[in-house]
């Protein structure tokens, strides 16, 4: 488990490496040495160290350059990645049991994903580097956070080209499919094996619980895209009715169950396309005091995007014409590529044609658990504007 | 007082106008009857109407529309602008009581700003049209308001162009040069007659006291280009220690003053130029808790901005080189030619530079008494970034 391979790259990997990027792709290494799992020494042509990395020969990013450094990354690293990760939730002062504890690159451990869901842990894994480390990783969280059990969320099929086996599978004591987990005051139910995800949308807790501040004493409030109910519930805290809307029954039926659980009696729920239902409502003048759109995303890659930005304006521009005056609509994207320069000009091509006058009240991203570094892009993927009719 | 005029745009400029945008340049307007100050009717070529603008034939921008209907801008019309102005404010809870009340076009009243300190208001006015109906707007914030006394801060050069006087006034009551102000737990000089803008940048205010929550028991924290104090004073609150730096001594003085009247004895001042001072301190190798960086507008024009990127990226580089592990930077950008994205670009590359991973904790903007309107580009100007070093 010691470094055992070596990597050289080309000026262009090199520069992105100096440059605080921690993904080298293929074409950008110049020879490697190693198998998939190996922690390879990196440097450039002239042996300058660029760092360690997890290496993978079958990616196309085949190099994550996991520390800047010329260091082992040993058992004593990884403790103390992992114990830097949890210092910085602890700091964040989380008004929940369910948030996440390792983010991955933004934490300075590529691959490794570790969501915590109150006395439970779930790991995403996706690097071979790591899942062969985790004989070190388990202990250290065990030490750190003493769950009552350990899930390996492996079913993202992204893992065979590590090499790893497919599948979900408990690394230690006894993990429930069902937990009820707690966001500020809403409990809600997460399904940690089967559910998406890890079993919930933590990236979106704090967007939640800012949306409600706005939507506080709305007489009407519309939440498409609703799932569980993740916007509605923390909505129909504060507001007076809410309509969570989602095509998929299950969802709802979890959605329903979420606001039972809180009491909720404000709360309906709707199965419809989320297309259908804002052209319907928006044709026969029906008026909000606030609508809430988190769709799924759009672009999931770049040749998406064109399809997607109609898609975002269609969904935006049926909302803000369904605003009453000084209504708010919380509007979501979560696709990476579809970027905030480009969703600010579809909400205003939206509200042109929609011939609306919005103030911009905040721009949002994912919550603070889910970092986004300023040298890695790729961790900004959420964002969240919350637009007021003027 | 009549609408008297009547404009028609060529396509270009009826476009933008249909986009919500109420600025229209002169190349855009086909033909134009009025005077200076006059209200007229905008029409495009067909005749279709696109509502009411203030007319300026002397002003690039000779047309700013005030009412996309085809409605009469008179007395009431004023009046209820100003109301829905206020009404606005009055929902946002300001913990203050110094404040915008009209943002100009963000608030439908292009070329009339109000700003509230205690019980007086001062106003800017860069419109001949605005100018002209003085007699129904003082009276709307008199009954609305109440205010102790009304002063004109007519000293932009750029009311020449309008046919106005430059020069400062009072329009009613009197108005005291000095008065102290409150932001939050903060105690403030503002100069009203003399001082930047209106007297303070009360655009800044939620951003100073987000950032004393993120200095919290900081241990050393450095306000580069302080000014009268603005991030000094609320850091000074919950950090143990704050220096605070301009190259002014009269701002400086006030800083002092400030500090004083808060009872804030860990708060010192330092004269000299923000650059030489990064530049020292970092070459010697200082550390600091966070640091938070206000400067000027670096970039007036669009020409100015690759000039203004390297002065960002510079005080930038050097602030991340000197901030301790988890330490925070505070930084701002008041430019409007220098976009959010060159921003972030320009943060990122001195990032790489500084060899520092930073997490972005927020991205902020102006306070929310001065409204971004989505469809109008520039009514977002105040950049203020949370970093902090991961």
């Amino acid at each position: 488990m010691q470094t055992t391979g070596r990597a050289v790259l080309k000026g262009k990997g090199a520069a992105r490496a100096r440059a605080g990027h921690p993904w080298i792709y293929r074409s950008d290494v110049a020879e490697a040495e190693g198998e998939t799992g190996d922690v390879v020494r990196v440097t450039d042509r002239a042996g300058r160290s660029l760092g360690r990395a997890f290496y993978n020969p079958h990616s196309e990013i085949s190099l994550r350059i996991a520390t800047r450094e010329d260091e082992e990354t040993d058992e004593a690293w990884f403790r103390g990645r992992i114990e830097r990760a949890l210092a910085y939730r602890e700091s964040l002062g989380i008004d929940a049991d369910a948030y996440r504890l390792v983010h991955s690159e933004a934490d300075g451990l590529p691959g490794l994903v570790v969501d915590r869901y109150g006395d439970y842990l779930v790991l995403q894994i996706g690097s071979a580097a790591v899942e062969r480390r985790l004989a070190w990783i388990l202990p250290a969280l065990g030490d750190l956070t003493a769950p009552a059990g350990v899930l390996l969320r492996g079913d993202a099929a992204s893992r065979k080209k590590e090499g790893l086996p497919v599948g979900v599978r408990a690394l230690s004591g006894e993990v429930p499919d069902l937990v009820v987990a707690r966001e500020g005051p809403i409990r809600y139910e997460a399904r940690l094996a089967t559910g998406q995800k890890t079993g919930s949308f933590l990236d979106q807790r704090e967007n939640h619980m800012a949306a409600a501040r706005y939507v506080e004493g709305a007489a009407r409030v519309l939440d498409v895209f609703t799932y569980a109910g993740g916007f509605a519930l923390h909505a129909a805290r504060t507001a007076e009715r809410v309509e969570a809307v989602d095509s998929s029954g299950g969802a709802l039926d979890a959605a329903r169950r979420n606001a039972e659980l809180n009491g909720l009696e404000n709360l309906t729920c709707t199965r419809a396309s989320a297309f259908d239902l804002l052209r319907e409502r928006s044709d026969a003048g029906e008026v909000y005091d606030a609508v809430i759109l988190d769709p799924p995303a759009f672009a999931k890659t770049r040749r998406e995007v064109p399809r997607a930005t109609r898609a975002y304006k269609e969904i935006n521009l049926r909302a803000m014409k369904m605003l009453a005056p000084g209504g708010v609509l919380v509007t979501c994207s979560c696709s990476y590529h579809f970027s905030r320069e480009t969703m600010e000009e579809t909400l205003r091509s939206a509200a042109a044609d929609a011939g609306r006058t919005m103030r911009i009240r905040e721009w949002r991203g994912q919550s603070s658990d889910h970092p986004e570094v300023l040298t890695i892009p790729e961790t900004r993927y959420l964002k969240c504007a919350i637009l007021e009719r003027s």
